[in-house]
């Protein structure tokens, strides 16, 4: 696995991330990690790593765009010192352009995405070199919906970013899209947003992969 | 307008009729209709009849499939002695078949669909001959949607019998449909099944137009 | 209808208005507009014209007078530039004088109210040409109730600030009475002043009219 | 005083009479008696006759028609075993003819509520000949306003079977409208049919007054 | 009666005065004077004299001494500018004597006492001529009880800055004996100074005495 | 001490034992004897006879008179099999004849509480020979108080139960007596009936005496 | 996996099983497995075999010893017909030797538990022939620790019973002593009985390794 | 007993002292400290010596390390001018090393934690020289667990400490290991560092012990 021992791994992100993490720093006792992907993340690390002792810390913040988590970086997460930083942002960027048209202020259009994701990268590795950018999700695998559409233009432009900065990329959405071909969105989520826990699972499984967690480990 | 002055109208449904009702009975003080398209049917019937004293009664119950309004018929809506039925049911009937397959029994398929609908019309007969059968809506206008395709076909049973039984028909899909046109589906509903209060109004105006209502009527 | 597509029309007013919206500023998801005339407007404007578009904010608040409204129209209302923008005020500045005589200084009188209704438009005139001064409404159509002669005094002011300084006059007041020949004023209103859901529609069909909405637009 | 030391005195009615007095029986300790009149004459009585120790005991419960007190009346009142009782109810029967004129099953009309209150009467007369019969009360002077002059019409139907069936007589309605003759209803109540505690203490003083309460008496 | 029409009479004191008022201002709508003697005063004082519209304000404080109230006088109590004000405190300054005897910082002794009273009297006559000062009270009548003694001690130095500042004196105390001599305290009160509705009417009706309240005016 | 290892020892009573104990058995895991003398019974058995595993049980039950335990001994206390008992009850007897003197039937007079005792001791016995009288406890050391008074006239009829009975004998009172010639009551209780923790002490060390516990028992 | 697809899954036990499971029936939707290794079954069984609709019921129940299980196996376990069924009991019938011997009553003893175990399996059995025993677990590895010492006894009961009635067996136990040689049992759980999320993790994955569970499964 | 009458004695440390002690200072009426042994040590210095009048202050704070108590000595504690003061500090410490070892900056090392003691006790000395060293305490007495032999060190580091700077020494460790020589950990403390009631006792006990309390005085 790429993440040494006794090193701190910061998630950033909105309420995927999120999911009712202890504020105002999701690590330490009582369960601090929510309900989402993040809690996966550490419940794994931890049961098959019992001797690395990694600190997760889930800084996902509910309904962030990524122009909020770019406000709040530095003060929120870059002053954590991560050691490892993964990144999921983007999703409420293109919903509000759906589900609050009347109020454009509130959503991020592309250009000023691909802007937030660079400077976000850009200023993170002041702290810290191992980062993971992660696709923003729809579990919605028709590409004739307009959203669910939009929202794989911003992964595309999360790849790109990753390869021109050079840091991780770990693509959710298409390992999103396997389980849809088995299975229904609605199995998943309601909302075609926010997963439950199987849905958390999937998606904390790409992560990892790209992570290279060792699954049959022997410890 | 079909209704006349005096007169009781129930609303029987699911959670699209129910809302967050008064319970037991959907009437009275208090603004007791919940925020769904009953209350936009209470408030445009009173403000624009206000000499008719129309007693609106909202009788959904969420989670409804039309197995349990079947059940609950007699003893929750006929015992009320309604002049005018609206029943608006068949959107758990298909949801549970996606959200969860796992858990087969709590779904209903179209054959008993269709035969749950029959008998909720005979018996309604027994008090009332003004019944007026809604389809249920799923707020996706895509074909190619499982769920969405499915839904329609439920639709289409309602169709079906309300031609068959001779009882009025409200095609409220192909008016949710008229409206999507012109706005995605997240502006009006974030799981496609629960609108917000316009997407109400869209439900309400639907029924309304069946029963003939007067928008610029004068008093 | 007046109001164009993508537009941000502003509801400020008192508790009439106000009926529980969302803090601090009544846009949004989640029903924020609450259960008063405005969440009406919104219903239907964005039911009947679903491409328009339009961001109704609702931002009454409880227990004001004129005065009140005065002292926070610039940093509540203005401040969001408003293209639309309709007044109802002065429920609070009458009520004062009859629920708690013993405390002068929490009511307005005629002479002040004018004052204040005249700076709330001349301010707003410096955002939007497009204001509509809305008569305070009074759920009784005796002339001989002290209370009543009152509140239609101050409507009567709203309507010849309106004229005098050219914005658009809803005259409320009027509608109401149309109804209350129709029925008694406690079916629709305990206290006289908070109307249920069909007094919201009352008033919320007068604004609409003077706004030349069409209720049989085809789209 | 009517009243002997050492004797029960319940106070019978509707939510006037109740105003969130201790369930199921208002007597005891930790101010039981609500916030209405029942509290003003517990008050009175035991400040001004504290060698009386009279167990004065509210039994209002809200909603109450007479229909409703007559039903209840063996099982909450006379199981009791009052040495006085009184009798103020008629309110909610005349209300709901305005407020609800849609359902109206739920008012009770002239003819029925004299019938109750003979009933009342001569079902009480089994435990106590110590009646009073309080007229219900509407907070509005006009006798134009179509809902006051019906209140009166049961006032006055109080006073026939006060007279017929020779029990005390208590005019609460005109005592009010003294009061009415110097401030507004407002003053007093917002929905013209619960008063606060200066309209609890109107009410109050009429019953001491029937009762023959001294004001000045020296202990 | 002393209190003129269209006048402001502030209460001050400590919990006894408090019962649970309006914060921070004990005045307005919504029954908002708590359940001690100013909700006894107000009740009566509107009741009776409906056509003075007397504004009674509650500005007692759970737990003040004389030394809390001094500190508060020009912020909470002159500020408001009162017509008429009645003083009743003490209570504290005797209690936290007996029952936090280890905490000696929490009481007030005789001399200070007197001080603060003096120090209350003067600062108010800047404001107001019309000043009543109430003595503290203990519902015990026994002399050889501790605190008891001591209450009427602090009780005597009221009656003795009254008279050397000229200002009305009320002597709540002895109206309090008057009533011990017919029932025993627990009738009354659990913690012989909190007393119920009863007990407040016998406070309320020694005030209303000292202010020459005419209890049978017709109006 | 008299109490043998491994048995299970029953603290009947009122508020005074009961205060806030687990319902329905005061017993088991999660500190479930409350805040009154049981909870220092129980701290002072177990910690200083930590090899004796005793199972207190409190089964105080707030506002009891002795009628209230005699009706609930067998369902609640002896359906326990308890191998120690000890009975604390008289205090609500009592101040119900002070408290609230206009409800006659909310009280016990000595003589039926004689008896109650004596039944309450007579059926215990079935179930086991050691059982404890404690006296019922005021606040108040001055005999010409009329509660004080008739709360000794109690106890000396549980002494003389107890010696008739031949059952162990606590004497609480005198206990109390003791403390209160060093401070004053109101550093106790404010009520006279219900101690704080120090207060609860006292009472728990005259029943530890009785006992014969050896508080410097060395293990 | 030995586990079929579209088959239902039940997990009986108690506090580690149930960990805040939804009620009556710990299935459906919202997130209803609690917090514990259920939820962590049910999420790698779903995301990891989307195609396989496999139904996992949560049926642990706080508190309950293997007598609790067996008295309500007929009605709350085997009423739900479940394909396979796995059973994780006993940490209570030891627990409660340790922290509340005073009650004896409250435990089961080694020879009550292996009864019980068998009774459950064969009662199973008429339902479904594919049954998990699973071991109680104490995280604590020390044999020298009482309790950790008698938790290992009814761990090999399990052991025993398992290969007596040829059902399947998962040795939780020897995997929990296995993580605890990396880490101290505090980093997993505080009370050595309810485990964090990796502990959960732990048990969970024992569990799967007896299904055969895939974990690098293609779909 | 070492502690004079009308003195003032401060309880400083962690949650052990805490346990849901008033907010912001543990003093007062109302059962002000808490659950755990300052709740004892009030309840025994008060009962046996009611003629002394000692004010005990639960100035534990939950979560607290030697460091956090250092920071807010000055602020918290010394403030309060204490007469006697005792601390009892080091269990969060030692605890946050073994339940999230992940965190390192959350645990304090042994070098530190003397010297973080050495600066309390010399600051604390500039306001009294009646100082009491508690020992923390691990509710286990196997030398061979890490986390017990590490409290032990830090107990050490106590005692060396309390010799050094020449201030009252308490060893509540060896006295909790004298208890559970007889009787589980279990019985007393689910998590071994918070325990019930009695175990409250066994450390009050230690303290009063070195306080030379007399179990046995007469007053």
């Amino acid at each position: 696995m790429i993440i040494l021992p006794h090193s701190k791994f910061v998630l950033a992100g909105d309420s995927v991330t999120d999911m009712g993490r202890t504020q105002p720093i999701g690590q330490g006792l009582f369960n601090p990690h929510g309900t989402g992907y993040p809690n996966v993340i550490q419940g794994l690390l931890t049961s098959v790593y019992p001797d690395f002792f990694i600190n997760v810390v889930n800084m996902g913040y509910s309904g962030n765009t990524s122009r909020d988590l770019l406000n709040r970086l530095e003060r929120d997460i870059l002053s954590l010192k991560p050691d490892y930083l993964s990144v999921m942002i983007g999703a409420n960027d293109v919903w509000r352009q759906f589900d609050t048209p009347q109020i454009p202020e509130n959503s991020v259009l592309p250009e000023e995405y691909r802007e937030n994701l660079i400077k976000i990268v850009r200023l993170s590795k002041t702290v810290t070199s191992n980062i993971i950018l992660m696709t923003p999700v729809y579990w919605e695998s028709s590409l004739t919906d307009a959203m669910s559409a939009r929202m794989r233009e911003y992964g595309q432009i999360v790849r790109e970013v990753s390869a021109q900065e050079k840091v991780l990329f770990c693509d959710v959405q298409s390992r999103v899209d396997r389980v849809l071909k088995h299975c229904n969105a609605n199995y998943i989520t309601w909302d075609r947003v926010h997963p439950n826990i199987p849905g958390a699972n999937v998606i904390a499984h790409a992560l990892l992969d790209t992570l290279e967690f060792d699954w049959k480990r022997e410890c």
